[in-house]
Formats: C-alpha cells, sequence, structure tokens
C-alpha cells in the first residue's frame, strides 16, 4: 500500500519574522495559496487513502499544526522525540508503517515544497512508486535545473549504465551543495539534477538500508519497534533518539547504496527554504516586485514585500526583503536571507524571548 | 525693540511619512528633542520679549500649530495668504512690525533649524543686532563649512575689504548650492560659509531695498500696510500675493544688495532639511546607526531606524532611512532622502489621500 510521510520538522528560523516558535514555517502562508504543509498533503490526498497519511514532527508542533490548520487532524503523527535529522525521522516511520503493513511504500516528502504542476507531480511519484514496490530499489525525484544554483544538492546520474525506463536513471553519485563555480559546470553537464528530498521506496528496503549504514540506528529502531504502542513506547524512543548521534538519510544512506535509481520531475519545483525563494515564486509586478499588501515602490526593483498592517514605502532600493508580522518589520537584501536565522540567534543572546 | 521672526511656511514633503498635511514638519519631533519650531521659539524666549514673537505662515498651519503645540497660541502670527518665497513672507512680517514699532529689528529665523550651543547662538543674534541697529547693514549669519556640503548655498566674504569686527566680514557673493567639485574648493578656499538662511536686519532697511530690488512687491506690500487691521486686510493681501510671482529673499534681494555683512556662526548649527540630516544630527551606536523604539541591527551600519509600533530588524544594509508612523513604514537610502518627495508625488497621483 502506498503511505505519505510527510517530514514536518523544524520550525524555519529563516522565515523569521513570520516563523516563530509557535507558528512554525510550514503553518504560515508565504505564498499566498495556503501553508505549505496543508498543500502538501492536499497534493497526495488522490493518490494516499487518508489512514495512510503520516505526518513526522515533534509533540510540540503536532499540537500546534492541529490547533491552527483543523484539517491536519485526519492525518496521522509520528512523534520525533527529538530532532535528529532525516535518517532517524524515516527509519521511525519505516518501523510504524510495517507494523500495520509489511508491504508499504513509503513517499517521503517534504512539508515545506511548492509544487507547480500537481498531476505531473502525481504522476511522477505513482512511476516511482510502481517502479519500487517489486524491488529494493531506493527512488529519488531529481528536479531538471534551470540555474546555477549553488543552495541544493545534486545527484549525479550514470550514464554508464542503460536508461531504467523514459525518465528513469541509475544514480552516480550524490553531490553537497556546489561552489557557483562547480554549479556552472553541473548546469552545463546535462548530467546533474537537484537533489529534491523527495523519496519513494519499500519500507522494508529503507530498513535494510539503514541496517547496512547505520547499525546504531538501525538496533536503536528495532528496540522502539518492540516498544510500539505500549506505555514503554515513549521512554524508548527518548532513549534511543537521545543516545544516538544525528544524521541525514542523503549522507547517512544514500551516498553508499546500491540501487539507488533517479526519477526526472518536472513539474515546477521549489524548496521554498527562505525569503529569496519565496521572491522567486511569487507573481511579480512590472518591476519584477513581488507585493502583498499595501505597498508603494519609486524606483525600486526585484524586492519582496510583504506590508500587513500598515503601508510599505520603498524608494531607490532593489533586491530587498520587507516582511511586516504583527509586532516586527524585517530588512534585509533577497542575496542575504539566508542569514535572517542571524538575527534570530541575536535576539536569543538578548533574550528577547517574545520575539522568537 | 527686538523681534523674532520665524518662517514657518511649507508642510515638508522630505519628512514624509512623518510630516503630512495636518501634521507638517515643524510640528514633528525630528530629533527626539520636541517639535522644531517649539525649539526655535524656546531658543530666542530670553533675547526677545513675549509680544515680538512671530510666527510666518498660512492660517491652516496656524490653527495646527496651536492646536498640536498649545505653548506657540503664545506667539503672534503673520498670515501669509499663499506660500510665495521668502521675499514677500519677510516684506509682510516687516511692514506689520513697522506698524507697531518703527524702529523693529527683525532676527529672521527659518523654524527648521537644530542649534546645538543655545549661549553661542544667542550671543551671535545680539552681536549682529547690535551693529544693525543703528545702520542700513544688511546681516546673515555664515556657518563654516565642515565638509563639501552641496544641499547648501555658500556665502564669500570680501577679502578686499576691511574685517568689521570679530567674526564680522563684508560680503562679496552669495553662490547657490554648488556641484561636488565647486563645493570643495569653496571649502578649500577659506572664504565660503554656509548661507544659514538666518537674516538679522531693521524692518525699515529690509523694506527700502524691497523697493530697490522687487518694486512690484514694494508696491503691493504698501496696499497691504494700508488695510492692515481693517476688515479689507485679508481680501488685500490674498489679491497681492496672488498677482505677484513668488521669489526667495536671497535671489531677490540679498545677491543685488550692498552693505550685506555675514556674521560667523559657531553653535552646533545644522538645516534639518531632510532624513539623512536627521541621521546626521542624532545620537549614533557603535555601528553608527541612530536608533529610535525597538530595534535589531545585525551586521548594518550607519542606518536611521525609527520604530514607533514594531520592532525594526535590519540585516547586512548600510545607509538607510527606515520611519514606521502609525500607518507607514518608508525604506529608502539616505542618500536619496531628498527623493522623499517623489513618493508623495506617486501617492498624490493615485488619489492615496489618507497617506498624504
Amino acid at each position: 500500500m502506498l503511505h505519505a510521510v510527510i517530514m514536518a520538522g523544524g520550525i524555519g528560523a529563516r522565515f523569521w519574522p513570520k516563523s516563530r516558535r509557535n507558528n512554525p514555517k510550514q503553518v504560515i502562508d508565504l505564498l499566498g495559496e495556503g501553508p505549505m504543509i496543508q498543500q502538501t498533503l492536499r497534493r497526495i490526498s488522490d493518490i494516499v487513502p487518508l489512514e495512510n497519511r503520516w505526518i513526522v514532527t515533534n509533540q510540540e508542533q503536532a499540537d500546534l499544526f492541529v490547533k491552527l490548520i483543523p484539517e491536519l487532524a485526519d492525518a496521522r503523527f509520528i512523534i520525533e522525540p527529538m530532532g535528529r535529522n532525516t535518517a532517524p525521522a524515516i527509519g521511525l516511520a519505516a518501523v510504524r508503517l510495517l507494523k500495520e503493513d509489511p508491504d508499504a511504500v513509503m513517499l517521503v516528502l517534504p512539508a515545506d515544497h511548492r509544487i507547480g504542476d500537481h498531476y505531473a507531480f502525481r504522476s511522477c511519484l505513482l512511476t516511482a512508486a510502481e517502479i519500487v514496490k517489486d524491488s529494493e530499489a531506493l527512488a529519488t525525484i531529481g528536479i531538471e535545473p534551470t540555474r546555477p544554483e549553488t543552495g541544493y544538492g545534486y545527484i549525479q546520474i550514470d550514464r554508464s549504465q542503460p536508461q531504467i525506463r523514459e525518465n528513469v536513471f541509475p544514480v552516480k553519485t550524490f553531490a553537497e551543495k556546489p561552489n557557483p563555480q562547480t554549479a556552472k559546470l553541473f548546469l552545463e553537464s546535462g548530467e546533474f539534477f537537484w537533489n529534491s528530498g523527495m523519496f519513494i521506496w519499500r519500507a522494508d528496503s529503507i530498513m535494510r538500508h539503514i541496517h547496512d549504514n547505520l547499525p546504531d540506528w538501525y538496533s536503536g529502531l528495532q528496540n522502539i519497534r518492540v516498544a510500539l504502542d505500549t506505555d514503554k513506547e515513549k521512554e524508548v524512543a527518548q532513549r534511543v533518539f537521545h543516545s544516538n548521534k544525528g544524521i541525514s538519510i542523503d549522507y547517512g544512506v544514500m551516498e553508499n547504496a546500491q540501487d539507488v535509481i533517479i526519477i526526472k520531475g518536472n513539474f515546477g519545483w521549489s524548496d521554498v527554504g527562505s525569503w529569496d525563494e519565496v521572491w522567486r515564486v511569487r507573481d511579480h509586478d512590472a518591476q519584477g516586485n513581488a507585493l502583498e499588501g499595501e505597498a508603494i515602490t519609486v524606483d525600486a526593483s526585484d524586492n519582496l514585500i510583504l506590508a500587513k498592517d500598515k503601508m510599505i514605502a520603498v524608494l531607490g532600493l532593489s533586491k530587498l526583503a520587507v516582511v511586516e508580522t504583527d509586532d516586527v518589520i524585517l530588512i534585509c537584501p533577497l542575496a542575504e536571507a539566508q542569514r535572517v536565522r542571524d538575527i534570530v540567534v541575536a535576539l536569543e543572546k538578548k533574550n528577547q524571548l517574545k520575539y522568537l
């Protein structure tokens, strides 16, 4: 059976001031299309039955999600005792799914992606699920790059082996976020695709790979499996997560695994990771400004201006993010949007809790 | 007798969004020291008797001033029927003063100057008044330049004639706002001083000069003089101002007059004409940021940040003006502060009256 496993940990400090401890990025309407986690769930609702829709996050955020977006109460929550990156979160989900469904096929989907063409997206997932359901293959979705982006990881296809079917290739290597020069080479090569962070595999396949590559986590996850649905479940999970180091699925498993395949995805994807991506994805006026709320620009171009209560006037400035919330106004260059978390760190140091 | 004539026309579109039609620049607390017109009045209160303190402005603003700053009700208002620049405003004041006091000595003071050393300022005014009270001389106050400023007019002293007394010189020429190269030459010469726009003269002296240089205005002002304190006063003044063209005192009188002297003023003067000057005059933190209200800066220097209701966070940006009011947030480079009025023009075009 097909299961959707939506990865929804993290509060998204890069979306401060909209993201807060009690208002994580997943529930914010960053693009004017509704909260991204809601969109993510809705996108797969045609292909995954209700009881197979899972959200992996911590307890605090699970409570917030349901409180802020009542529709999410229909999903089932898998609770991470603490953030330990993607490999343990995926392993925890695999163990939970296997208890109910030994043939479970997992669609691992980050909660904060934007997809332009939902039909093509679902078709791509179904193709992947079809391929992996009777094999041990680990499938990833690779996005054809449109610019020499340095903010994503890349996956190289293996040209020395035969193509598997249309838009499906064997994988040669995973590459970390490149420098600008390397990113340009990747783009020109035609062999490199953006690593979307979406994966499709049988739950038992990924457990086998965790066994081979992350034996400590494998044995911890086995302990959790035994405790599932007992009154010791929480305590055991807590102990296992506490005593093992966090690691990503890419680094911990994918980069070492054989039998990894890539499905070429072409459905208007973006990883909405910071304000510059929000600017990129939103509609622009003739000067390239992406505006929400009341704003006026004079000799100002390519800005992201999200007004709320006040009218925002920008004169003679370009490529800025200006974000207004109930209590904060953020101003920074779009090119520095990754550093917004530095403000969060500075506020923590000053103990300015009300703005966190 | 000594009279203070405070020139307070104009709403100051360059201080938008703080300055509005119903909140002109004179009544705004731009520097955190109280409204500038109030400061201007208080500065001369030790040397000018209450009944000799005059404010020249239009009726609408006079009403606003008294409503917003009750203390101003103690001053006497001279109402310009419409804005016609400084020469007619000064002529109107001279006519009014002469009716009460044929020996009136006028201190003509713009309402929007900032003075650091009040004692030195008053001492300078008294020196000037002492010199002009028994002569026909027109005195100006010249500020020793500290940078090659292109935003001010300059006055050149006449080295070919003997110095009049300590810090008092005959004037050779008035120079318009220079380009950067010329401003540098002015600064290096030691002969050029900033034109402060402050003047000291007998009321009958300036009327004689208006007679010689602006005969149409002179005869109009004579008509107003005859109508003063009759029920025709308003109508006559309206007609005279309507039918004559506006002209500045500098261009209309000072540049052509003989017997002009300059008093060197050294009392921490600035003409607070736009947001960049507000930044310059205010206190700075270690990164050169001038802050009011709640603000946090990360890797940001030399900014003017005036927060009101919200916390303003600025990351990775320098030399910006960020000004928050009840309903607006302005963001522009300090170097473009003169162009803030372009926003006002754009709002007028869009008929966005509530922001004007």
